[in-house]
């Protein structure tokens, strides 16, 4: 084995994401290229400022948040940069503070036993898990890998020996359940084992990161505590198994965008890495340039702040100027196709990686290169193989921001996926208008139950009711089953953006509450007299028995005015028992027997109403989040909700207008009312519907929609109030 | 009476804010004074876009919000800024727009009944109320002084018959319980009929301005719908009337900041115009200069972005870039000491009004004479005499914004006054920590009530205990009776902001509820181991009864810790019945045996902690506005409430901290935790209190407060666990 090991120390160093070559340039331009010298002179005074401070290395005791956890993981980033410094600067004292660091975390590693918080399934040594862990090992393998001709043959192999691969066998063969799945905990696992291995040129490390273990003992149908199988039968793993997985063709990423960008790092550092160091993989181009796409996709599925849409476990407020998204724009530019738009999103970093492709993005933004990114109207496929549903993105341009719908019609999204079929959230600009509620979680945040995830996360934010989507007596989809529900997908049935005034969405729905069909149509609609395109919201629901359906909107703001009288009660109760019912309180209720129920509410100087064609039956409701919350971990932010009981077949058609303006220091407001005079439903059957909106300046539109024939050359005809109505395609709309 | 007005048209025009002096040099100045320039430029755009839309001068029919009452306000203001552009750019279409306009009003006003709308008790013509006809003839008289020479004699005696004079009569003479009393509104009737009356000529006009109606029919005793006296014996009325009596000999304003911007353009314009008419008046030495010295009151009276802070009714989001502030900001420049820290006032405002004195702002601000307007630490008189308590300001410098704290210990501040005694608000910037709700009203937005005070904002906004001060037996001071509490005021004991690391504010009330005396000390207490000065806050009550005492402090954001126990109810009721309390809901309960309770919460991505010295008798009550609001009036804001039930002689002592921020991007939050380990009384009698505070790190200090006498030169002793404390002046803090 040493002899395997020595043989190969002939490797050049650095060659992860800084190469001798990359090395030679970067020094021969310092100075020249902007973004770079700031960023490098920022992470130097950083760097400056910890080796003055010293080396902390403390025996691990804390859960996240915590001082023990905290050091150690500020700790590799620091490693990792010092080593950039040094290959950079060329200035001994960054070795040196490296170095020290290591050998304090070899003389521990030794004797330290397992992380004493217990809460995870695969505890760590440094950290309460081992995903911390091998954090920690890909960060410092690269800090390593910087300092490796630094170090002596003994100071490398006492190292080797005592702290990494004992790491790495930890990581993996230690940890089985933790390395050898479809997970993002695993790949990071992967990649941990992989970039110390190929620093240490160790050939066996490598191919346990990039195939996994053959051997790991997990019993077929074992499940991990959210009752998912660990394994399914004939399930590779390793690094490529988990690049095949849980990315579509399109490069989405079945668990979301805030794990995508958890998940970006670890990807792109060793894709990076193996392109520098194994060009014979090519990486890049597997499974048709997946990750490089993924990067793309990722930049796609955010506001027009750079925020990413809070889908399934997402904390809301991550965005594309995370430390991860810095480092995979540089690495997509550099190991891509050279995408100018990416220079853009790297200007608005306003900082780069100290490695080849941060200089490369760096130098070609001094050269002029960036362009706008621009981000358009796009649907991505979810599935290995693209076939399980996915995501629509609608952008439509509004009189002062964009207005950007996000409908999810996508498969489960493994652990960490909401209950939330067909549902959506609308943005005007960086403001959430129709909000997905995100996770109940305040990451890192001690207070909050160590800020790992909450018990409400379970009851409330994975519900079905947490989401703008139909709830069916009060339940959620697939029972809130995580087994059931990871076995089905949404269907796309449409998405067609070709025309910017007249943008759609659609999908269907036929697992979520068995015996239940469910088809939802979102479009935006621009037309002359209203300020900003407006939503039209079409839910045509079949069943074979009759239920209670909900339509729940999430807003933010306070409600202004409603066409229709309501009571709200003296005393608040909870709206339900269970599913995340239990955690709205109803607030107040009323009906409408007059065909159009409208509310108006007022938000950040701005006016939205809500004008949905309803029977005299359907209760509107009012709700607030807050019930049954004993910690207040909930945000208490409001709800409108559409109830109709005792329905088999039926339709919920809503319109939502974005409007109007209120200045509290002129005092003036402009546009305060709602355009819409009235909204019916001027056809139904099983083929089609037929929608007549009419203004207040009296202005007739009629939207026309099949439900059963997407195709874009068919021809449609429906007969209204015994005129002939005709339209090629799935849908039309008639001035 | 014909002959008078005839021998006096010699007199030049412009004359109120343009002079014929003034336009010359504007005029000779065109092109080369930035500020004036632009404002020029947009004011053109704006009026020239008006000239082509055409006029529209509708009958009379709406309540504000409405249709003909916005037409009608546009109306007035573009006539005064088109009067203004025929001035300075000589193009008689702007005099003819004028003129048209005029002369529509002209062809209506004669056969125009009261306004249709009837809910004020001083009804107007084209508008609701004769206040809002007010502030048209306070516009126009501007625009008919500017087109003066334009018209020809007989089109001025049709202007001045039919239109000006019986408008200003009906204003007047008609409604002399609008205009002959002490009340913003009247001061907008004073200076419309003073301001038509100096255009005019009209000694008589002007006469009636200055000091009202000598016969005004208003019976002794005669109240208004609020239960005010509409005037008190002896009382004087007219515009010097409505100088001398809301404002202190400070400048303070009695009925808040909100109202006084509103107050201050009737003053000011009417104050420049009687300077450029009538200088033997001296109406800017009157009163020891209290009109120029009330602008930088006001101005002061903002928080670090320049929004009023929302004492009494007052709308939140109001500041000082209102157009009522552009004007006087730039007339106190002119007419006052030439204070050139106002003129960085205007380059933030970002205008300058078009007339001598906003030619003057621009002109200094090219001439780089503008320096920072610096807002101190500074107590504010309240009472004509200043005698009758006031506003205290604590301003200290944090680690990144100015903490600011407001306490209010002043009169009543007529009848839009709140029931708010020893009440305080805080400030990190421009951001709200502890809240001062403001007013229950939509200002202009139809959809609340017409834009009019709404049911809650008597019911909530005034009562007591929507404020952060002590409320007794659940009811308001004075019972929330005005003209009991018109009666009283509370005393400051004294203010100290010498110190910079030690600001005090201290205050005494003894007729809010009686046989309760309360003395409450507020400090901004800066410390090197505190992120922000902390707010120090100690409350003694002495009774002749036992009481329950409330103490409520209104926050934002969501709680993230307590160190105590409590319960969250599964049905959420009222707190209570009826003075606010019937707005309450109860959100969770509990208490504290071990001596201090402490709540943290987050909001704005900062932390903030309430530490309070407590007993294990004290219910610590969490609260969310909201309850019996059946119109969804009210703002949901959360509250925190100690209450002490069966006191008599008791202290609230309670210390918070803004501290800490959380990065949703890098997901790392740093100092997550308050500082303060403990806060005890250690010492407490009828003259003294002494409090300990021990930080986290150990750190101990003692704050010693003599209630009794606030002389800076007498020295205080008192004895702690055997060891002697001895200071000077009424308070020391010893570390
Ligand atoms: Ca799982
Ligand atoms: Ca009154
Ligand atoms: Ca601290
Ligand atoms: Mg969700
Ligand atoms: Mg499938
Ligand atoms: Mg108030
Ligand atoms: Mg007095």
């Amino acid at each position: 084995f040493i002899l395997i090991f020595q043989c190969y120390t002939a490797q050049e160093h650095p060659s992860l994401i800084l190469t001798t070559k990359g090395v030679a340039e970067i020094r021969a331009n310092l100075g020249r290229i902007p973004l770079f010298d700031e960023t490098l002179a920022s992470t130097k005074s950083q760097i400056d400022a910890e080796i003055l401070n010293g080396i902390e290395v403390p025996i691990p005791k804390d859960y996240s948040g915590g001082y023990t956890h905290e050091r150690h993981k500020k700790n590799f980033l620091m490693m990792q940069k010092a080593g950039l410094l040094y290959q950079i600067l060329n200035e001994e004292k960054y070795a040196k503070y490296v170095k020290e660091m290591l050998f304090q975390y070899e003389k521990m590693y030794p004797t330290l036993p397992l992380h004493p918080q217990t809460r995870s399934y695969a505890r760590g040594k440094f950290f309460w898990q081992a995903l911390n862990d091998s954090n920690w090992l890909v960060y410092t393998a690269q800090a390593y890998d910087c300092i490796y001709n630094y170090l002596t043959v003994s100071e490398r192999k006492t190292l080797e020996s005592n702290l990494f691969r004992p790491l790495a066998d930890f990581i993996s063969l230690e940890n089985p359940k933790f390395y050898n799945r479809i997970h993002n905990h695993s790949t990071w696992g992967n990649v941990a084992v992989g970039m110390i291995g190929l620093v240490m040129n160790d050939k066996k490390l490598v191919e346990r990161a990039l195939y996994g273990m053959k051997k790991d003992g997990i019993k077929e149908g074992e499940k991990d505590n959210d009752g998912g199988l660990l394994k399914k039968p004939g399930q590779k793993a390793g690094f490529f198994a988990n690049v095949d997985e849980p990315f579509s063709p399109d490069g989405y990423f079945t668990e979301g965008p805030y794990y995508q960008r958890y998940a970006m790092y670890p990807y792109m550092v060793f894709a990076e890495a193996l392109q520098n160091t194994r060009p014979d993989l090519k990486v890049f181009e597997y499974k048709n340039g997946v990750l490089l796409k993924s990067l793309i996709t990722l930049l796609n599925l955010t506001d027009t702040e750079g925020k990413f849409f809070p889908l399934n476990d997402g904390q809301k407020g991550m965005s594309y100027y995370s430390r991860e998204l810095v480092f995979s724009v540089d690495a997509a530019y550099l190991f891509g196709e050279k995408n100018t738009g990416l220079l853009s999103i790297a200007e608005k970093q306003s900082e780069v990686t100290l490695d080849n492709a941060g200089f490369a993005v760096a130098k070609a933004i001094q050269e002029g290169k960036a362009t706008s990114f621009i981000k358009k109207s796009v649907a991505y496929s979810d599935g290995i193989k693209g076939d399980q549903g996915g995501v629509g993105i609608l952008r439509s341009k509004g009189s002062t921001e964009e207005i950007t719908l996000v409908m999810k019609y996508a498969a489960q999204g493994g652990s960490h996926g909401h209950y939330d079929k067909l549902s959506f959230s609308l943005y005007e600009g960086g403001n959430e208008i129709l909000q997905d509620y995100g996770l109940a979680r305040f990451v890192n945040i001690q207070q909050k139950g160590g800020g790992n995830y909450l018990k409400e996360n379970k009851t409330w934010a994975k519900q079905t009711i947490a989401h703008n989507t139909i709830v069916q007596n009060e339940s959620s989809n697939f029972e809130a089953d995580y087994e059931t529900g990871d076995q089905f997908h949404s269907d796309k049935y449409l998405f067609d953006a070709n025309n910017p005034n007249l943008q759609i969405v659609s999908a269907k729905e036929s697992n979520a509450f068995p015996g239940t069909e469910m088809h939802r149509v979102l479009a935006l609609i621009k037309e002359d007299d209203f300020e900003n395109p407006f939503l039209l919201d079409i839910i045509k629901i079949k069943s074979k028995t009759s239920n209670q359906y909900d339509l729940p909107y999430y807003y933010f703001g306070q409600i202004m005015s409603a066409n229709f009288k309501y009571e709200t009660p003296n005393i608040l109760s909870p709206l339900g028992t269970k599913n995340g019912y239990e955690h709205l309180w109803k607030i107040g209720e009323g009906s409408q027997p007059e065909g159009n129920a409208k509310v108006s509410w007022f938000n950040n100087d701005r006016f939205i109403s809500l004008t949905s064609a309803v029977s005299k039956d359907d209760q509107l409701i009012f709700t607030k989040i807050g019930a049954n919350d004993p910690d207040f971990n909930l945000r208490n932010d409001p709800g409108f909700m559409i109830r109709k009981t005792n329905a088999k077949d039926t339709y919920f058609v809503t319109a939502l207008e974005i409007h109007g303006h209120y200045n509290p220091v002129t005092e003036i407001g402009n546009n305060t009312f709602s355009n819409i005079k009235k909204l019916d439903i001027v056809y139904q059957d099983d083929q089609y519907i037929g929608i007549k909106i009419m203004t207040v300046g009296g202005d007739l539109s009629i939207f026309l929609f099949s439900f059963q024939d997407a195709d874009k050359n068919s021809t449609h005809n429906v007969s209204i109030d015994g005129k002939i109505y005709s339209w090629n395609g799935a849908f039309t709309l008639i001035k």
